[in-house]
């Protein structure tokens, strides 16, 4: 029984590790699609989405399975309540993601993101699904300092995003305000999607120790 | 025993409840704050979240403490599970509520919102509070039908958003691509508010049915 009760928890860590691998996909495509204006690609991200949303509620599922049936307590109990947590989580990295996507599709045929600050949004998208996908291995090796790690990663992505505001807000814009607003909004879902990336971090460590790490 | 454990699940409900009411009040004395040029107000506000998320953690606490010494099942499990998930969305309210106070806060000495768009501004603050006011009363009442009612109220938000969105990026917009990225980011923190509010509506409809509804 309790064997099987942890065959169950290791199920729903690769739950949770897949959805952290769909959410680094859907970023890194959707940043791709925003940096060239690639549509068809974009409309692939926000059809995938609906998967994540699948795969979240599969996840709940299972979780709710476990606190019917097993009633663990403790650590286990922290581990079930963070999947559930984390779920929420990583579902919503991805309705950012597709956010992103539909930045590039609403800007089709033109870009949305003008040459001077390209980099600075392929840096956000790589730095991003990094940290997705670093969430998904420490899911996979319950390795403890992640949160902190995390949280160091973040001061890149935040810097990275008072960039594109420093650019859009400057005096010296002259791309009118239109594009303005849609790169502000755009490099926010970036910035949401590194703070999803650091609690579902912070909450496996809860969930490790059973101290939530401040 | 069970008796208790219902007194612990009201005793939850109240805390659940009392988040609500906080976020009602962040989200009026922000909008205020923000349609005055409130700063006094507006720091208010900041101070408040930080009460908001003690109560948060104090839900959560109460929530676990419940799992791990009542293990409770079916419509009971449910409930407390339903309970961890709002009590995230609040205090996820009362981040957005702090938000608006920080636009309010930074244009200051300015008003952020220029006079033909105070009307919408005015009423999204009204409508985003009273859904949060709303959501209290289905805690309290456990009414059915809230999810509902709340998706119906968040149409006239998602309306009012719409109309920002088109006056700050209408080309006969002339103050400024500044003044029109922090209006297109406020009125995001609003539709993203009552977004929460209708998310916590759901949960709450399936911790009563057992279905989440669509």
């Amino acid at each position: 029984m309790r064997e099987g009760f942890h065959d169950d928890l290791n199920h729903l860590d690769e739950l949770l590790a897949d959805m952290c691998g769909s959410a680094a996909v859907a970023m890194r495509d959707a940043t791709q699609a925003l940096l060239t204006g690639d549509l068809s690609l974009a409309e692939q991200v926000l059809a995938a989405d609906k998967e994540l949303d699948t795969q979240r509620a599969r996840c709940e599922e299972h979780a709710y399975g476990l606190l019917a049936l097993q009633a663990p307590v403790a650590r286990d109990l922290r581990f079930v309540l963070a999947a559930i947590y984390c779920a929420g989580k990583i579902e919503r990295m991805g309705d950012l993601a597709a956010h992103i996507a539909d930045t590039a599709r609403y800007a089709h045929p033109d870009h949305a993101v003008p040459a001077e600050l390209e980099p600075v949004f392929a840096a956000l998208g790589d730095v991003a699904a990094t940290m997705a996908d670093r969430v998904a291995d420490l899911i996979r090796t319950t390795a403890e300092g992640g949160f902190a790690e995390l949280r160091h990663t973040d001061e890149t992505v935040d810097a990275l995003h008072a960039r594109v505001l420093a650019v859009v807000t400057s005096k010296s814009w002259d791309q009118g305000h239109r594009p303005a607003i849609a790169l502000a909004l755009a490099t926010r879902f970036y910035e949401r999607f590194a703070d999803q990336a650091v609690s579902v971090a912070r909450r496996l460590e809860f969930a490790a120790t059973g101290d939530l790490p401040l």
